[in-house]
């Protein structure tokens, strides 16, 4: 049995920054115990295709307005800290049958979208007691009680368009909440280039010796003044303070019986108040895909681009000849079921960066939603996924100008093509959604959810010697990875305050 | 001496609305005492060249997802309501020297808007004693704590773009409130052709007797349980309860002594609550300019212009270079005090609509700022006002694809020219700042202002028989025509139910 200060689980944001800052006020006697072997947990840099970087887990610096991960970023020399660039656009949108359709005057969609926004939000004025719906059958409401001053093409599209807040949630439309489903952009967002500069800056803060990698804890038992952590290469630590910042997917499995990866035994088990706020408490699945060029051959104009899921002229005849709001939702809601069997990726909204714009690499990073993550984290080999994808990035470089085919050619050893064309050399997706220890790739809120519950559950309890970091314990920067930071600072500052050393 | 049941000072939309609910209600015997010949007050729908008509005070439904005016009017027979059109559009903005500055992905200005509007936010987020500062502050304390994140064009056309705020409120950035500055758009603006068939609906829709026209009020006394209303042609009213409402800027004359046009003299004299929040509320001057065309001679894709006051390349080093954020602020206020001696247009942002776009007459209006309001209301004649704005109009038409140079032609009974290009036929200007019963446009805030002041003082008196009502008693849409309309149906429901009507 080992003597120790805090025992921190979990080497990503949070947990490194919690060790961070608990060395900085003179803690020497720590442990941050990591199932794999690298550090940063959702925060993860990869290689490609000639060496480029990706950001596989968070790309961005979100709310640079009060991000104090970016405000201490911005702060440090130019070579301490990781480049960013501050890449939003309005981003080129276009429909598998009718082209573009952003930035169209006599459509204003993007307007629209500001007025839908508004309409979700003022729902939920009337009282704390208006029940929550999905975001699918806010915009049905919003469809049909705005009909009439809505043109067909308007009644077409605002559906799909509004859709791109999957993008944002990793979770589909009628999945989402929407009482909880509006982001209020505290600023500009920065690309991070790239995160790995970041996590090693913080994780090399403190002594190395610090790390236990590859270890899975597989218990906390709090008995008396002290927790006692066991792990599965059967060392056990006594300590003053646990902090848990696994993520909440796998926090999820302490509350069932079944063993599996990365679950933790609690004894006593997490309080009532916890068990009853994961009732109110969803994960979701963004995923991400790269594709890597040989060469930039399309517009670096704009650095966005959005695929929409199919629109359905039958909407719009429905919308109008509606007498029934209920009805028309689950009309809609039929003709819109989700159908992977076409093997076309038009059942969703794809977000697109084109990373040629600011950073000079010709390659384009897509964000997409669950269940489309799912989906496609389990297709294996380059061709099947570039088969899978093939219609809608053929649109999309289209939309930047670029009407060439593409040519794929995977081979990493070929030689330069004459292809006038784009040559397609690389293409990955992450695999959150089969990673033990991830199960997704953040917290989400379906219809009914308040994640204030658990957020308080998690950290409203000023005698535990248990601790809860992670983007899921904060609510400004909840799901980001500043709010992970943030939690880490948090609590590495209540410990020091509870155990005399601030 | 007449007895009535109320006398309603005012037949602006608010008193009219009044008005029409207390007939609805039973009301047998009121008045309607209007100063001018006219009903609707600030909405006045006027006829320029040929007979097309333009509304010179409101001219939309604003926030039409919670506009009861706007949801009443969709809600009737179209003959019975006036027509409408959603013409919001990213405005086409041009700077003097640069250009085009809108939609360039580089710049990303409609981006940095977002920011700097949640900047301003977050400023007063701290606690509420945060103490107020004028618009133009906080856009230097932006730039000034942003500066290393911004690029020099951005830190150059960043301040002139945000000035856009001051065609909303009608005064300028250095006079603007920071705190009270922002908007939240409660759905699309609706551009009404025209108010005057909502004035003229509202104002027949009582007894066409309860008008006294051409009359000014000259005091009301309270007496016990009745007012007794006398006016300039001295008749007599007595009354259970006197509504007024009379612009705010006349209003604020009642706590002078000096006599005016349209001034009350209250007996007893305005609460003391009252006098108090008039020191903390002020009265904007929103002017408009109707630029008519023989012909629509540019581009029609396009529904807004926005020409920016004359940016400043000093801005940049002065910014970059700065110190301390005060000496910034006095060094940046003095390089952009207004000057009208050039007799140039370029000192503030002017919006500019399309009427082509949606209404298909070929003029153009231009909504401007106090104080070029004040200075512009006062040039006469035509030649002399097109002197003042050919620069900017040929610069915005430039910007609607229109090279050719204008033609001014003011001789209404001339034959069509060759001319090739734009043939200006008529010009003229809103006359708000030198109308003795407007005095401006409508209330506006000034740093430390609390607009919630002026409109508790004067609608929380429960107990009193004299009432307000008008665009400056109400919160949600405030400065509105839905407005001041909620506000007279807000009186009318108050004192039928203090009545025992209800």
């Amino acid at each position: 049995m080992q003597e120790k200060s805090v025992v921190i689980i979990g080497a990503g944001i949070s947990g490194l920054k919690a060790a961070s800052e608990l060395y900085k006020l003179g803690y020497k006697s720590c442990v941050v115990i990591e199932a794999r072997n690298r550090v940063g947990g959702r925060l993860q840099t990869v290689s490609g295709y000639r060496g480029a970087k990706y950001d596989v887990g968070a790309s961005w610096h979100h709310d640079t307005l009060v991000n104090g991960l970016f405000l201490e970023e911005v702060s440090l020399p130019k070579e301490e800290s990781a480049q960013f660039v501050f890449d939003d656009d309005v981003a080129v949108t276009f429909d598998k049958d009718y082209g573009r359709v952003d930035q169209n005057p006599d459509m204003g969609l993007e307007l629209l979208m500001e007025e839908l926004m508004k309409f979700n939000e003022l729902q939920y004025f009337g009282g704390l007691d208006v029940a929550d719906v999905s975001y699918f059958e806010t915009i049905v409401k919003y469809l049909y009680e705005r009909r009439n001053l809505l043109t067909d093409d308007q009644i077409r599209y605002i559906p799909q368009m509004a859709r791109f807040m999957e993008c944002w949630h990793g979770i589909d439309w009628k999945s989402m909440s929407s009482k909880c489903m509006e982001i209020a952009h505290q600023g500009r967002n920065a690309y991070v280039m790239n995160y790995d500069k970041i996590v090693n800056r913080i994780a090399s803060s403190f002594p190395k010796e610090w790390f236990e990698m590859e270890t899975e804890v597989v218990s906390i038992n709090t008995e008396g003044k002290k927790a006692v952590v066991r792990t599965n290469s059967g060392k056990e630590y006594s300590c003053d303070y646990v902090l848990v910042t696994i993520p909440q997917s796998i926090l999820a499995h302490s509350l069932k019986p079944e063993p599996r990866k990365g679950r933790i035994e609690f004894t006593p088990p997490l309080a009532p108040t916890v068990q009853k706020a994961f009732k109110k408490a969803h994960y979701g699945a963004l995923g991400k895909i790269v594709f890597e060029f040989e060469e930039c051959r399309w517009s670096k104009e704009r650095s966005r681009g959005l695929s929409l899921g199919k629109s359905n002229a039958d909407f719009v005849s429905k919308t109008r000849n509606a007498d029934n709001l209920q009805a028309l939702v689950d009309e809609l809601n039929n003709d819109t079921s989700y159908n992977f069997k076409n093997g076309e990726p038009w059942d969703f909204p794809i977000y697109f960066v084109n990373l040629a714009k600011h950073t000079d690499v010709p390659s384009i990073l897509a964000l997409m939603p669950d269940p489309l993550t799912t989906h496609v984290e389990a297709i294996e080999g380059k061709t099947k996924l570039y088969e899978f994808f093939q219609p809608v990035l053929t649109k999309l470089l289209a939309a930047f100008d670029c009407t060439e085919p593409i040519l794929a050619d995977f081979d990493e050893a070929s030689k330069k093509s004459n292809h006038q064309g784009p040559v397609l050399k690389n293409i990955f997706t992450t695999k959150w959604t089969q990673d033990d220890y991830t199960l997704g790739a953040y917290s989400a809120c379906v219809p009914g959810d308040d994640p204030l519950d658990l957020v308080l559950a998690l950290t409203n309890n000023d005698g535990s010697i248990i601790r809860f970091a992670g983007e899921h314990t904060i609510m400004d920067g909840a799901g980001c990875a500043y709010g992970a930071w943030e939690s880490g600072k948090r609590e590495a500052t209540f410990i020091a305050q509870k155990m005399g050393k601030m």
